[in-house]
């Protein structure tokens, strides 16, 4: 019988083990406690073909000698990426449910913005009925940094809106949005971007990318009256400091954040506060869990079954 | 030369006579008062071919015997259809642009409501970073209440996102969104809506349509915990103190009031204060006047060639 583990640290991994059983009769899926130790005979482990991991402790990893793949239970990958991962293949999650949920996302937040929500919100607190300028999406260029899947989801949402669009990537690619890339790529792509998209993966290179530098380099002379940073990415990409210091000086007139490098936020971040400045709690692409678990109980089948696992991260690079 | 008069009551309507000066070279474009009086010679008036109106009153509006056509300033004609009229054709405002805009209105308040915009700036207040549970759009209903050309427009650009959708109409028609129609479409139409966008014009029928009971017919057992409202038609649809009541005693969800029955809202109205509510000053598809202006002078220069005009009101139905 072919034995799964779930290990979700700091989360219910009991969950994830009964979605899967359900959905793979005839598998034997054990479960890792909410620290991501496994407390059930150490014999289990060496019988664990399939590893669904949230941050998986270094020991337990260690600790599988008959791994065949791990899969990924979130969007991202960098929780895996800083360990010392056996030699098998690691698929991340491309859920249509949980990339629609991005767009959602992206979609919100950059009408937020655009539609002048943050003002709105003051005029209604002081009961102010008037009608402010409104600039047409076709004034405004959405820049989506990280231009992957994730990014081409979001910017086919916002495309029938009218926004102008352009994307950045690390390596030249083409796609009908206008795409820029590379470190040479990046001054340009800012310099024309009204609203900054931030979808980027955390690696070596993306961490701390987002600074004053780059706030600094995108248009503010549009019509919001300013730029915008919208990150639904992931928090170590950006500098927070730099992001609260643009925020106070007005190089950005607004952001909207999702991620923060170090969560949850602290309660006495400056970020809660700004009225231009709109703070989730790493909720924009929250998946429901059945959904997640349904594509990789189907991805073990697959497996099981000889074919190829898809979706995987390219260990070189690190996403 | 022929002769256009600009009335916009309360508005400026020498911006509005300019631009269409602009665009119509060999025509003489008057402009009225901003209380809407004439103060030019009588003799001009007799001379009026077209008039572009918002709010005109009806002494003026009787003193123009050449009149050919009137177009409406604005997209709704309720302004226009309380008055008597002379016997010309009346034609709105069906703009790219201004239908653009009422759809992204409709889009970023549906997704506000829909990915508990409200609960998240209550926690941001507070500065709580939690994730709460979020449905996905397949499993909540948008039902737009007065599907005609901005309620299809609206629709195409919710379609994407995975909202289930369907419309309310006066008369039957068909359309690939599942439609009601009549007075014995309205229950089962509003039975199976979470989140009720109405984009109704005011006419006799439709005056106090969304009171009480229709708010009471929304499903409240959808995943959003109670039904959501959102009036980017007119103010004069709904019964305002039955919409306060349905959020004090929890019918409704929330809300998003783009439109009340008497503008600006009274700045003791209790809808400013809900933190559920979002209130907009009628800036749902407020246009840019440039891009309406050249419409409508297209549209005259289109009648001076013998073409029909086009956007028509039907009189007898009032809208």
């Amino acid at each position: 019988m072919t034995t799964v583990l779930v290990v979700a640290t700091g989360w219910d991994a009991q969950d994830w083990a009964d979605r899967i059983a359900a959905l793979l009769p005839g598998h034997r899926v054990l479960s890792a406690e909410r620290d991501g130790s496994y407390s059930g005979p150490a014999s289990d482990l060496t019988e664990v073909r399939y590893l669904l991991a949230w941050r998986p402790p270094q020991p337990l990893l260690d600790s599988l000698p008959n791994l065949a793949a791990i899969f990924s239970l979130g969007a991202g990958v960098d929780h895996l990426m800083s360990l010392r991962l056996p030699d098998v293949p690691v698929a991340r999650i491309v859920d249509p449910d949980l990339t629609s949920r991005m767009a959602e996302y992206v979609v919100w937040q950059v009408l937020h913005h655009h539609r002048l929500g943050p003002a709105y919100v003051r005029q209604q607190k002081a009961h102010i009925w008037r009608e402010l300028d409104q600039p047409a999406a076709a004034e405004i260029t959405v820049g989506i940094l990280g231009f992957g899947h994730l990014g081409e989801r979001a910017a086919a949402a916002l495309a029938p809106l009218g926004f102008r669009l352009r994307g950045w990537t690390r390596t030249a690619r083409t796609h009908s949005v206008e795409l820029f890339h590379g470190a040479d790529g990046l001054q340009p792509f800012l310099a024309g971007t009204d609203i900054l998209v931030s979808l980027l993966p955390l690696t070596p290179e993306t961490r701390g990318l987002v600074d004053r530098r780059v706030l600094g380099a995108l248009r503010r002379t549009g019509p919001l009256g300013g730029a915008i940073y919208i990150n639904a990415g992931r928090g170590g990409t950006q500098v927070e400091a730099d992001i609260v210091a643009a925020l106070a000086d007005g190089t950005l007139a607004g952001a909207s954040i999702d991620v923060v490098s170090s969560e949850p936020l602290a309660p006495d971040s400056p970020l809660w506060d700004f009225d231009n400045v709109v703070v989730t709690p790493h909720a924009a692409a929250s998946s429901e869990a059945h959904a997640l678990a349904a594509q990789i109980a189907a991805q073990i089948a697959a497996h099981e079954r000889g074919e190829t696992l898809v979706n995987l991260v390219e260990r070189r690079r690190g996403y």
